[in-house]
């Protein structure tokens, strides 16, 4: 064991929080329930965990949810706790993507914060409504784009603001899986199914599932806008309705220039988030599933393994750390990030505070850029891999 | 995202669980308390987590403890939550490790399930005592060898005990660390002032905070019982009272031998706990800051990389994850690990069932062991770095 | 030390060698003569080394030539190692890209066999003229493309060929160095000059002289044809005249889609080559700069690390290696292989025979294609990022 | 291809090299005679390659020695070459070690530098016998511990001496293979007979062929004095005759302590040489299988990768390397290092120069070392693990 104190914020004053979708045999519904438990802010009390009514009550049960807050459907679960003394302040949506405009729009109006998963919508027209609302109704909307919460992407994020790696010129970034290697989806395996199915996902399948994560990674870390694009969209699978792999070319304003890699079907591969940054001045290196790492290279000087917590890392990588350096933390403390960020604006909205400067998570926004990348990419790609502005 | 489902236990009817120490500035007792909360298995509703009342109260009220179940001593907790029909059902002790005896013998002869941190005691004599009164208690005692519970040490187990390495020949085990590389106890700095001070942590430094973890990690990986051991315990920091390197030769019965480095003093290192194991057939590798991954070559094949999760991983490792491979999981989910399986332990006991053999976590016997380990090695370094019997 | 033999193949009848280039100061004549020498098949006993003639006699004297075979310029040099009876039967050349075409035709018109650096030539047209005088005189020609010399590249060749990964899908290969961050140039530095001049190395900078090595690398290991490609080049140091980054998108025939980053700008990198390959059954993945490691995955299966000379590499890669797996090879051991080929095919050519099958080379063919990538890749950067065709 | 110069030294005056083994069959010969061209210092000229008179000639004449100047005992050898006004000036001695000193010796009486393999020889008052000899002849004896002539061996031993790492307090050295993982001996492979072979080994098996090897490069990377050991030497094969697994404790003088492992059963490994070095300022870690990369810790700092050739990396690795960082090197250089440094003591000889003080090359007592090593880990073994005096 080491040295310095862990971070423990289970204050009185849990957040309540309801949940639309990820019931029995869902992926991310469970990501997100431990990451809303594990600071201790706050308190699964409703839920709308399926769209069949037995899953979703079951669901509900084994979730320690009371029977008379498992809903059939979210618009009984808007209506219901909008009416109770205690009801919901907040609510996570996990459902698929063509889903997650009407529901948040419905909790939006009701007055209760959202907590939505990506990408923000199945198109960008929904996107733009849906951001709209939310901007009305000045309520905390977070997308749950996680990868924002590691904390040695917000050392990396720090980092290029703090000019240590001059001007950035170069941006490498990709995302490899290969679980859809081959045609997983007429096995009638729930994840697949629904990932490479237009009415649920929308335009774009890797694009969308996996290609938005690196996107908004890059520009997360850099701060970069991108202008244009020319994408190679593939489906390398007989009879897959959506791409399955997708290389792109990018030009960011202000002159810098990445490729970005999503595929779904480069064997080897389990989640291969990784970015590279490259400026006139230095030069660094994250990877997902060794999220604890950041290479740092000041252009001149020996490359450096700057570990979480470690020596050369700083206040902004700290701050969303839980223990000492050299254990290691993963994914659902990066999830747990975003959840505990969202804690603090609720919190802030609680009390009528504007939360401070060093609270971050992904918006609506963010969503919409998302979109309109997804979009851009469907564009260029259907033109044969042209260029279009974004 | 990638495929499968994801762990997720936040079953009605949680644990009462109390804490004692932990409080204000403390590390691990925080590490208990989030490990507590992952799986939704425990609630936090009483403790006495300092010894200095001011920060035991603030400490309780921080946490969401109400006031009147935030205790000044253990002894008013014991007695006041005896009584108590709501009382608690399970101790998480994180005190340093001379209070570790009393404590649980107190909290046992009440009928509450205690779990404990590591090392058991301060010495052997209080070790043996207390496992003596464990046993006779009938209740659960976990001791939170935290390293057990992750994933891939459970898969490395597995491999072991189903022949894939053969018989075992060679145990390489280490645990560097470099935070003592300096006098930081002379800093005040409060893990590193009761961690180099016999009075509190007994007659080991670095064999008893580290050395234990790197011993109880071979024994559980290999199975193999230590039989005779001559280590070299060093004091490298000038004015320090206790050890801070740590090198031992290992016999085990059956013939395997081994080696055993510890240390406080190696700069660069963090918590680089390390096994390695060879046997006629095979030989694997684990390091707990790249915890998802495993090592394994059969002999005479290409080198494995087994990912948590991935191709080659089995259903030992697949029951303590939460999420799918790709994704890393690390220090705080293997602990919620050891906490996940006294849940299991503590709910068979309150239906009077045995749980099944799936179930594993570190017992008080294993908190012997490591004490047994903790004397010889020190008998044996004040021999000269003879051998000794275990 | 470990097991199996080491080739060793200093045979008697030494190849009789030249070479134009490489003089005092330069690199790669360096290179090419400790590659000559590795395996004892060649004697350097003539060379025009520089084309100042101070520095060419005094190249010569350090390097053993004898006095009267030190030419100031390749005319001579042609000329009078023509007219011997011991004179040169294969000249190296290692100037300048802009001189290759006119110094090989005049070797080739003396019956003498060429091994050249690459890129082939500083233009297309001088390339497709030097490949025809090359067929015509039916004398060996080899292009020094040596990352095709590596072990671990020949295995990975051979695995694809064998179907291992299936069908290939995608190809991600990149070369990032960051020698030229800075305007290097324009402190005089020899190599910096040329190689960022257009009229000495063409109109390519970064594409022709690490692009060419990567594009040769992914056809070599994959066996496809590049169809068409959009190219994005930049020039991100001012003043600099020629191209220091290049991001493309690549198609081949068949249908695999790839992209190649190659850079000279990217701070930590120093000669990162790496090719990832993927198809339907696999996928497998090499870098230049830990060459002796091939990390290969059968789709479903877990990831093997295959070591050159271990378990699971062959024959292919047996041939051009010298030592045990364990021992690394490196950069000179693969440049070897490519004058180990060369002496292979002039030993044939002496004794009028066709080498076997397993000797591989990169040809002048190669080197046409090579200039034709470089081609496209300004066409179509000009173009502004347009597909082209190649 | 990259920036700066490489060395290459081909200079006129070649040395006459002799060799006493390393025929037709042997792997450790055509090490040396690929070490010996590379720079091309050395002409081998004359060879007594096998015991076996048929072998011995056929292996000349592939090598190229002429006839008369292949011998069938190195008897012969010695008493012609003696005689000839172009006699060899050294000779190279790659025969099993019992034969070291005879051999040696009788090279030394004939005026003729030495090039001897390692162990010295098999016994230890053989020895110092031959140590006495080579002091008495005043001639070079250059003993090839060839892992001491890796550039980042060199660069560790500078940073070492430096003060980099202040006061070393703990070295941990390994060399685990494995390759006798099964009784290979049995199969008649060569390497593997004579190996575990007493009468052409000496007394120890794997500490003798490995454990040296790690020893010395322990003494030469630190410039520490071992002081006395602990050993554990295992044969783990049944039926084999010496030790193929050896653990040691290592006392240094000055109080500094350390492990060495070294096992040639061990699978998984192939030559995984790797050194690890604490002091009170830094820490350092070089495995010989990643031979281009050196990890270098300043307390306090983030952990550097330093390269070959790279930033952070100084003249005594420049000195010894060939070619720019980026591109590796590997083993046959790091042993054409030993040879190069034996040119330039041998030059230096010839006229009658001391050599500069960069020039470092292990050395005859060296060898006495490693042979009091291997007699104080087999006198410890055989006491049941006791600390000897070395």
């Amino acid at each position: 064991m080491t040295i310095e104190g862990t971070r423990d914020t289970e204050s009185a004053g849990r957040i309540r929080l309801g949940m639309v979708g990820g019931g029995q045999g869902a992926f991310i519904g469970a990501v997100h329930r431990i990451a809303a438990r594990m600071d201790g802010e706050y308190d699964l009390v409703a839920g709308a965990f399926s769209s069949q009514p037995k899953r979703a009550l079951e669901s509900a049960l084994e979730l320690g949810v009371a029977r008379e807050r498992a809903y059939g459907t979210y618009e009984e679960m808007v209506a219901a706790e909008a009416r109770r003394d205690d009801g919901i302040e907040a609510v996570s949506i996990v459902t698929p993507n063509h889903l997650h405009a009407p529901i948040a729009t419905a909790f939006l109006e009701a007055g209760i914060h959202v907590i939505c998963d990506k990408p923000l919508t199945s198109t960008l027209e929904d996107a733009r409504t849906l951001a709209r609302a939310a901007h009305r109704s000045g309520l905390v909307f977070v997308l749950t784009h996680n990868y924002t919460g590691y904390p040695m992407v917000r050392q990396a994020r720090a980092m290029v603001a703090a000019g240590k790696l001059g001007t950035v010129r170069v941006v490498q970034v990709e995302y490899p899986q290969d679980w859809l290697t081959e045609p997983l989806e007429k096995t009638g395996q729930k994840q697949a199914t629904w990932r490479t199915d237009p009415k649920q996902s929308g335009a774009g399948g890797c694009i969308g599932d996996i290609g938005t994560h690196a996107y908004n990674l890059a520009t997360f870390v850099t701060g970069l806008q991108l202008e244009s694009l020319a994408a190679e969209l593939s489906t390398f699978v007989k009879g897959r309705r959506l791409d399955d792999n997708v290389q792109i070319l990018l030009r960011f304003k202000g002159g810098a220039r990445g490729t970005l890699w999503a595929s779904q079907i480069a064997p080897g591969n389990e989640n291969g988030l990784r970015i590279r940054i490259y400026g006139d001045k230095g030069g660094l290196e994250w990877k997902q599933e060794d999220s604890n790492y950041l290479w740092f290279t000041a252009y001149g000087e020996p490359k450096q393994l700057i570990t979480r917590g470690g020596a050369g890392s700083g206040p902004e990588s700290a701050r969303v750390s839980r223990i000492p350096s050299g254990h290691p933390e993963g994914y659902l403390e990066g999830f747990a990030n975003i959840y505990a960020e969202a804690a603090r604006a609720i919190r802030a909205a609680r009390e009528g505070r504007t939360p401070g400067s060093e609270v971050i998570y992904p918006t609506v926004d963010d969503g919409v850029k998302g979109m309109e990348f997804i979009d851009a990419a469907v564009r260029s790609s259907k033109g044969g891999g042209v260029w279009v502005e974004v």
